[in-house]
């Protein structure tokens, strides 16, 4: 199975869309947890476990584990080994280098961390990608049209007319030679999506920027499915979900937030 | 001291332009070496302590370590402290992503992993790299024209008649208010470098590629150093340097290999 064909199963089986993001803010764990590496492990899987019925997929952020340094890398493995095997897991690590670090990044990603996905910057070109590109069973969420109020700064710069990203849509359009490309734009920016929907119709699409960053949920919803409403797409939440909660209820919280979310975007489909 | 001050003062006060790549390739290792995390670490420490006298700075790759798991980071985190203080260490991590994100990659490179500077990817925009930028002792080298082949496939596209790379050059000078910002240019595309400095003239530039990936060594300096050859920057060579040999006399052939190297770039200039 290509990973856009488990993708799209793991969205149907469950009858949702929603990616949890798995990014814990050490400011912010629920009262019980100590800011330290085994019990972010605790929170961050019991998390897992309270949202796994409403999740079509994780999505752990590596700058959140980085920052514990290397004994956060250990939980980043273990929060990845801890979710279910159906659901797939993406790992934002947004990683991009030349061809014999781009093997090693590629290899951490999907061996040493077991990750089902990688996020990826497309600034250097398809070789430095194609590590990632290479294995079908294996994810490539390229960054397109990011979530950031900044991001225009380059992603909208004029190509003959064209704004950047959407010849990056183009592009990962191409490289998606093993059904496996995706691509990652943000909430924030819906109109945006429409385009990129239209230039990428069968690639699905990761959105982040809904919750925290105030995307508009529904008009991404409407443009990440697209026309025939046969797009795959994550609508991904993290601090609205996994920090829905400081109290004893945090695990409830987050289920709440995630199953509200998946219904949320049921309705707007 | 500014990071781009203190990088003119190394390059000044050590006579070398040289910025060597620890990027140890289990691979390849000297005979001598298991593979072995601890064993990685001795080797790495024993090319810093061989070539020290002709680095003007290091340049460890962060995915030669992360492919060794968590184990892999505490032996970056020991390959950085075992740095001479007075040397800089730009870690090459290539990262960028939203705000609250982008402020846990700058305070992992900066604090949990003690870089002195750090390689981001200029994508997402200026904000993105806003908590990189704001340390003016800690530097920040933009990836502009990479030295891979597939470079010319975004970094190439022309906007309004100028590919995109020179437009990431002119806004790496902006970003620069801190007086921190470099450039990274190939040394595979000399032509480049010299249209990179024509727009920047006193941004760093570090220049990979030469080495394993036959750049044009004498071409890239005098077109990094510029037509005044006033402008400050780095030849960076990994593989070259510290895979110099796997026998016995690795140490010896790395130091060779360094000073080789900076001998030839003092040649070009």
């Amino acid at each position: 199975m290509t990973f856009n064909e488990s993708l799209r199963a793991s969205i149907r089986d469950r009858g949702s869309n929603v990616c949890v993001g798995l990014d814990p803010d050490l400011e912010a764990l629920p009262a019980e947890f100590e800011v330290d590496p085994d019990e972010v492990l605790r929170f961050v899987t019991g998390v897992v476990e309270a949202t796994s019925e409403f999740a079509a997929a994780y999505k752990p952020n590596s700058a959140f584990y980085e920052i514990m340094g290397p004994h956060g890398m250990e939980v980043l493995q273990a929060v990845i080994a801890s979710v279910p095997e159906e659901i797939p897991v993406i790992l934002d690590v947004k990683r991009g280098d030349i061809g014999n670090t781009a093997e090693r990044y590629a290899e951490a990603a999907y061996e040493t961390y077991g990750a089902g996905a990688a996020t990826v910057s497309p600034y250097m070109g398809r070789d430095s990608l194609e590590p990632f590109l290479r294995r079908p069973e294996r994810g490539v969420f390229v960054l397109c049209r990011t979530s950031n109020a900044g991001s225009s700064e380059l992603q909208e710069l004029p190509v003959d007319g064209t704004p950047l990203f959407l010849r990056v849509a183009e592009l990962a359009n191409q490289w998606n030679t093993n059904d496996n490309v995706g691509l990652v734009a943000g909430a924030t920016f819906p109109p945006d999506i429409e385009r990129i929907r239209a230039v990428c119709p069968s690639l699905p699409i990761l959105v982040p920027g809904v919750g925290a960053q105030q995307g508009d949920l529904v008009g991404a919803v409407g443009a990440a499915a697209g026309e025939g409403r046969e797009g795959a797409f994550l609508i991904s939440s993290s601090r609205s979900i996994m920090h829905a909660s400081r109290g004893p209820d945090h695990q409830h919280a987050a289920a709440d937030a995630a199953r509200r979310l998946r219904d949320q975007i049921q309705a707007a489909l």
